[in-house]
């Protein structure tokens, strides 16, 4: 017999229609749409039956340990290590989900958009009045199709986004932990992180976050970069070492950043945006909230949170048995 | 034997060095990047011999009457007729040439920039803190791959700006004064301007502006369109009539418009801007503005400039024999 009780619902952003089969199967919803704190979480979870995790929180073994009734953790994204310990659950014998078949749409014609932006610098002309002022400070842009496109991790979203950069023009090329079969079918080439990121008048983080990607754009990265390129990290925040970040718009080797997402420790974030905001395209982590995108990513969650409370077997799972 | 002398060039963005041709001709070049007043333009031309308009000005008949050494206006662009007094300047015997081999990435690229900002609301999320607030007020974006996508003047750029947005994913349909071509080996549909403003979600102007194109957005189209539609013009402020627009824009007819230039009353720019900024993604006529687009038209009006003052034939010649 099926285990029912409340399920916490984290993040903004969800349409909570679409958690009417959680509750026609006999439990509560309780939707938390702001950043919980940890004692905030834990107080939550300690009767909450699941947890449908899509905001920011890090659901840590503290929080886990007094949750005796949690069955799963489903976690709406693709990096789940860097919001889930893992270890505990396990310990736990909690079952986590994740939403591996995420529509790649949304983030891809998202960072597309980014790149449009910062490669033009179309920000900071909204509003100009004609005509517009170039100068040796602000000198005319390089076509999008004449610019080089580095991809740092090519899944769903970074094979969708090459295709369309190779059919606007750009030369694209590629770095992954492994090579990718996409590189044949798109005809990328691949090079190693150090190569690519001199390679690049562009670079794009697109990993999920772990604990093997934390950090990956380091001073390291930016000392290959060439003078005034284009950071885009449509990922997570933490991917990019924030204070390497900060040195490498500060000496010009960054001219503009955009960043979906924000670092854990707000003063990092404040420290950035009042240094640098006219050259940031700064925001919430958004990329992947459109309708159809979210209603793709609840749809899973929402079908392992049912699987889990059923005790049946769930091909989304990424911890648990 | 060649005329030589003096040669104004109007508009801001050209890289000067673009015009070494004309100076190792003999020519002396007179730079005037600033919109110039009807005054100004009629003293400049008095003692020109050629004139590059790559400005906002009207070349009227006045302004053209006593440049009694003018050969040629070399106007950089498509839309001449609303730039020049194309029967004055037949009076005069004055040859008028354009630049239409411009290449139509830049523009393509800028509008889809413009497509995407415009469809996700980005601008307005730009340094949001997390968490991003969604609300009956501000609902989450449809994907762009879900929106049907309209364009108005099916040439170069909006042929190429259709093929990125089928790849993306979108419907896309047009309408044009006579069909394209491209209609065929693209597979768009054709539907008259009242028909594709019905059915578009997002309506794309990418048209000339000419006698024939000017307020060819009114109330009339304005009223065939979706509550919540996006406008994106960038060909000419002129196309659109600007008090349907205001009026669309008040009534929520649109809910976003892009526009890449100004309307030549600057009291009706300022009036959209202060009632409607933050729903405006608004430019002053940038969109061409690429080194490689730059160059590329600049080269062919230099070309046509040596051509008229050698008396020699041009393929690019508009008006004059």
């Amino acid at each position: 017999m099926a285990h029912t009780g409340k399920i916490l619902v984290t993040g903004s952003g969800i349409d909570l229609t679409l958690l009417r089969p959680l509750e026609e199967a006999g439990n509560s919803i309780v939707a938390r749409p702001k950043l919980l704190s940890a004692a905030e979480l834990k107080a939550e979870l300690r009767d909450a039956v699941a947890y449908l995790h899509g905001g920011e929180e890090y659901a840590s073994g503290d929080a886990l340990s007094t949750a005796e009734s949690l069955k799963v953790v489903a976690f709406m994204g693709i990096g789940y290590e860097s919001f889930v310990d893992v270890d505990a659950a396990k310990e736990r014998g909690l079952r986590v989900t994740w939403t591996p078949a995420r529509r790649p749409d949304a983030v891809a014609v998202f960072t597309l958009g980014q790149i449009i932006y910062a490669n033009l610098g179309i920000r900071n002309r909204l509003d100009e009045r004609y005509p517009p002022q170039w100068s040796a400070a602000v000198p005319m842009p390089s076509e999008l199709s004449a610019q080089r496109v580095g991809i740092v991790g090519l899944g769903s979203i970074g094979s969708r986004l090459a295709g369309l950069l190779l059919t606007i023009g750009c030369e694209v090329s590629y770095y992954s932990r492994t090579r990718k079969l996409a590189e044949t079918t798109l005809d990328l080439t691949y090079r190693t992180l150090p190569d690519l990121a001199a390679w690049s008048d562009i670079l794009v983080v697109l990993l999920p976050e772990n604990p093997s990607t934390v950090n990956i754009i380091d001073t390291s990265v930016f000392a290959r970069m060439k003078e005034g390129s284009i950071l885009i990290n449509t990922a997570r925040a933490a991917l990019v070492e924030p204070v390497a970040l900060g040195n490498a718009l500060r000496d010009g080797t960054i001219a503009v950043a955009a960043i979906d997402g924000h670092y854990r420790d707000e003063s990092v974030n404040a420290a950035l945006m009042r240094e640098f905001g006219p050259r940031l395209l700064w925001t919430a982590h958004v990329a992947a909230h459109t309708r159809q995108s979210m209603a793709a990513m609840v749809d899973q969650a929402v079908r392992s949170v049912l699987r889990a409370l059923d005790n049946a077997p769930d091909e989304n799972m990424a911890v648990g048995q």
